[in-house]
């Protein structure tokens, strides 16, 4: 046991606790008919938490962790830190990269026996605890053999290694009894389109996650495979730009039954999009998958990746969310860094806290919104008119017939007040 | 004839001279074998040059153009401005809607008969000019009556509206040869999810585009079918994204071989994008059907719909229309406006005459780049290894057997530069 | 009396209420000593509600108002709509421009004849209501007139008209009572540097500020001169960039005494800003006035002049303007409007209540933040160390001394968390 | 001797070059009476060419550079590569922090140290080279210990610590016959508000520079004080954010006679401006000092510094810099660099080459338009109209009197043209 933690216990419920406890987030409570644990399956991140050093890209490393050491030792330290966070927030899943969780290898084989040797500790510490693995995935953005991509590499041998540290992740995701496994595509784009073959890119992208896919039924994993869209960066552009973008590549490669998507809230507006409509889009398309509740700041162009703490807009996010029945193998992950300043043990188990009860706020709302049939009456009123026969008959008719019905009938239809305000006043009584 | 360009002679090709007048473009020079008209297809759009009064969201009119009468008379005065123009552009094409060209009547029907009169003038017309109609469409978003959508629309009577606005639309454009037949769904969108069935939406979307397909067939068209992605404005969220948004649309109804897309340099600006990366994935997904070469001030978050200025730019737009083998059907259509300011009818004649060179300087610069070979010689050396029997094999290989031999082979692929700023001094040759 | 209200009553604050009510706002209560509806300070904009049509870029009029008929019937009947509406909302202050409230005159006189009637219809019922006038303003970017600029135009007789325009505005808002006197140049600024005398157009406004100032002294209006700062739109640039801009313009001019700036949450948005930025900013410059308390959407680029409904956000605007004293001739204008298919009088009653109870809930829990010393005594603790002598006596010092001390003493300064997830959760608490 | 740029020559002029040469940049071209040299004062930026990793958020170090040894050995090597990188490219100038030369030391003095040992390093090498120094500077912003400012931390011994830097970076600059001292206070901001006292902050910024200035003086350092600024990143608000704020801030503290800004084009873009509008706005504001030439990317939040290639972007900036009358102890320095994937010494020297070839063809374009008075003219006659008697005589006028002419005179004005497209295309003639 580490002694980073020292000082904080478990976190426990209390409406009117002070410090650091769960003010709104109770896993047992009930939200239509289901505990609240498990509609939020929240997720800690790993690569965040316990590997991320606190750079931006002018300045270095703020945080000094004990397990900062670059070896094997540093790398049991800090799964030794991370379990007792998960003990600490008592929550029902984490997520990791290959790369959070082991030292680089001089070579191919050692870096996966280094990782091998983490992921059985990790099923160790599993058996003694509840906390379970949301999602395994693979980094294949960091190292520099990477930086001209990785499935989508000019190189055939970045490919080569690509695909056999995927098979490894997956592995050891099968192993953990992981409910997804993820693929974020940092370097599958391009920095200028001069030097690119955007053809051929997309093609063994196509390719890579056809394997991907076929392994996974090839090892029986029944998890979820998922592509996690983003627009850019570190890219100037990133293949994998929005739900639709991922879903219409999908459909190209034949794919769109087997895999869907985690959408983050802050990659959503990195994209132009709100985060419910990244979500909405998903459920309709029938690719939603699980959720990366971390924001971005709305005027600051680049990944903030923070704890999310507006409770308005978590709400109708997980509104979209419940619209679709909730997760299934899904979750809430924070994929959300402390601020660089945010030097302290206390920082990170505050953060997590305070985006846990945002996080119960925002489900509690959406749930009594959903309940009460206070967005969905008038939604369904508004669209009343496409339940009569004679628009449903027009739907399997032709623009010829239609045109001379308008003209025959003297069609000329008169508009109706959408109600945004009204219904933006709904939003506001439940939140 | 109007005297409204009375002042104004036929532009001609002249290197040197002053005024207003070609100091690059010249229709007759061949370029990689085909004359410059040939290659760019230029259009001027009968909306901004003819109909638009010079208002933007805090201000008025500010032209005053003396078919601005709102009445048949000022839209046969229009008409003949409108091809006088033509013919002092020597262009070969131009672009309407059927807003543009005729005042609104009290009812579909006496719309559409407002609306075959003007068409029917045009078709006189063209019997004596060279210009043609490289596409038609129909505006379903300016009145009242589409303010909640067009073939979105919660009412079932608008979208009834729209197939016989589009019905009549086709009509016209088949009637007149027309080249391509485009929808752009401005209204096709949301300004809330809250009182948003987006499935619905889509779903209507979907079949009413297929209606239209079907129709095509029906008449025999043999035009183009294009829809013009845009990412919003001047809905909160519009449907058809971007060209990778459009793409997955068209799979999910099964139109991908029958709809094309009309790429808008503005748009692309809008969606997050560079034009070239819209033109060349269109280009990949094979949908690359026309363009509206119109920029957006990049720091202005509105549609700005400025004539083309910046030739390093529009070099890199034709270099991949020129690697897809230039227009078949599409054409350069200016969907461009005059800054309101810009009162006067030379700087309509001029605004078009300086983007007409900007895109000759850039296709000459393209044309050039292609000859030689200049940017295509290194992109294939950059990708040279995938061409080897081992890189394809492995392509059609599985993650398990590329595993095993990265640790047999030991492979460990190393960097090889980008070399993106060589490639852009390369550019810089040429422009 | 109109019946454009007929079936909406004035609304009361019933915090259980069904319909539109106020839930939050209670006009009497009391919050920091001071009455709900003195802090708040609600104002009506003549404009949004009363004058805009509905129209976008890409459509036109939606809104069917019957005073809508550009005479001086049209506008009497308009001041009693608007009056009613006033009334319903039981707000303390209304704002206007000149042509909100009058139509266009064929001359300058004309149309100075025009509004002055409307003025003294406003005095007559002024006497009758409690409301009054928050500001009043000149709209010196609608007509075509202005096209170019107002005080910046190139033509001075434009500069002419809008002196005399100022002049009279001023002279209303004098008569009527008003607190403050608003400039927003919308077309202070430019679309292209190429036609640009910036040089001399920023003289020219300079000058046209002081004469303001001038006259605002000779007739004796004790109200305050206020400056709407916004980055652009309708201009590619304006002047008025934001409030630290604002500032420097008034010091170059010498009135940063005279005059203080209307902070607009949507313009914040659009010049890259958070509005508390602007409202901190302002308030320790000194020069906070006003607020118009409307939001962007921060995923679109163009002034969406939306209603507020995030109470999180408007809560920490409150904060920043309680930490300044709150207001004093300053007041929360709604500069607002109606979505353009919110098309009833319904929507935009319910629109203003839904706002004033967001701000209502904002300003509560701004209020017991402060109370609380919730944000004060942690940030008082951070900057603990400038208040030692040393730390003061080192700001009277100088490079080179403070160098030697640096090396005598072995200055090595460790850095300490800055607590922001903590911070936030702190606000949740409140919010 | 470093062996790095072992295989490239010192870089000729030769319009019809292969491989690395200058096609347009000819040091000895006379421009408008002056050495092409003396006008650009081209600066190599020390920090970006030899001291950057390639890392980006996403990725860490891809360049391999024999000097990243992080010891003195390593210094002393990468300034002798840095020097021979002056020579192959015939710079006349170079810029650096202190950081970018020397390994940071275990305290203060250590560092101190460390760095005057390099910079006597440089003195040698500048006494046998035509280069000079275009600015020192300090890095306050990558060691941790600036994470929550530099002369605006919280903490009074950070304050301490960078009076001491600049006094030693002042120190070296002025050694070195430095003609600009530059300040950019990447960390004088802050992430958020919640624990921010922006007063005393910025008062502290205040009395710092005058610290600076005052210092100036004191040693008899002759070159000018430069502000560079930047609206955010690393921060989420930086107190520099464009040129107007700085000059308000100046202003505050009365050092606007004392202290210029140094503008950069990235810069500018982030903060929503085009680079000519910064560059045009410091002009009239007599606060024009040098200038960054590197670009941002359009369309990527974050701070991208790529090597500058678009011509008629840079021909607009020159031309502003030429109406100014060009740089006096300014210059053009490329704080710019490769993309992390441009690997190799020839990228390096060819992304400058070719970035100097850009800036000649920009900067003749310029000089050709001011010496044709291609636009100058057109500005003079657009206001013409100021130059009359009457129109200055108003502007020493008040508004009761112009309103009273106004009604007396019946002043009506009539919009003239802007002509923007037409003055697009002139600058189209001659890039």
């Amino acid at each position: 046991m580490t002694d980073f933690f020292a000082d904080i216990a478990p976190l426990r419920h209390d409406p009117e606790g002070e410090g650091i406890c769960f003010r709104h987030y109770d896993p047992d409570e009930m939200v239509m008919g289901k505990r609240m644990e498990d509609h939020l399956r929240f997720a800690v991140a790993y690569w965040h938490s316990f590997a991320w050093p606190g750079g931006d890209p002018f300045g270095g490393q703020t945080f000094q962790r004990p397990w900062f050491t670059d070896d094997m030792a540093g790398a049991r330290l800090k799964a030794e830190a991370a379990f007792e966070l998960f003990e600490i927030l008592g929550v029902p899943f984490f997520c990791f990269h290959d790369a959070d969780i082991r030292p680089e290898g001089a070579s191919f084989a050692e870096s996966r026996r280094n990782f091998e040797e983490i992921v059985d500790i990790f099923g160790q510490k599993m058996e003694r605890s509840k906390v379970r693995l949301l999602w395994g995935t693979a980094n294949m953005f960091s190292h520099r053999r990477f930086m001209s991509g990785a499935a989508t590499n000019p190189d055939p041998d970045v490919f080569a290694w690509c695909a056999a540290t995927v098979k490894t992740c997956m592995d050891a995701t099968h192993k953990l009894k992981g409910q997804n496994y993820v693929l974020w595509g940092g370097r599958e784009g391009y920095e200028t389109l001069l030097n690119t073959d955007m053809g051929a890119e997309l093609d063994h992208m196509g390719r890579f996650l056809s394997m991907v896919v076929d392994y996974k039924h090839k090892i029986g994993f029944e998890g979820t495979i998922l592509i996690e869209p983003k627009p850019q960066e570190p890219t100037k552009h990133q293949y994998d730009y929005d739900v639709a973008t991922v879903y219409g590549f999908l459909q190209r490669f034949g794919l769109e039954k087997e895999v869907k998507v985690n959408i983050e809230q802050g990659h959503a507006i990195l994209a132009g999009h709100s985060f419910e409509h990244e979500l909405a889009l998903a459920r309709e398309l029938g690719v939603l998958g699980s959720i990366d509740m971390n924001r971005n700041d709305y005027q600051s162009g680049w990944d903030t990746d923070q704890f999310p703490n507006n409770v308005p807009e978590v709400a109708l996010a997980y509104y979209e969310i419940l619209r679709a029945g909730g997760f299934d193998t899904g979750g809430t992950n924070f994929d959300a860094k402390l601020r660089r300043q945010s030097l302290d043990a206390e920082d990170l188990v505050a953060a997590h806290a305070g985006a846990m009860d945002v996080c119960a706020r925002g489900l509690k709302a959406a749930a009594r919104m959903l309940e009460d049939d206070a967005l969905e009456a008038p939604r369904r009123a508004r669209y009343a008119g496409w339940e009569t026969p004679e628009a449903q008959a027009m739907l399997g008719s032709d623009l010829d017939s239609i045109a001379a019905r308008v003209e025959a009938e003297g069609i000329n239809p008169e508009p109706r007040s959408g109600r945004q305000e009204i219904l933006e006043n709904v939003v506001n009584r439940y939140v």
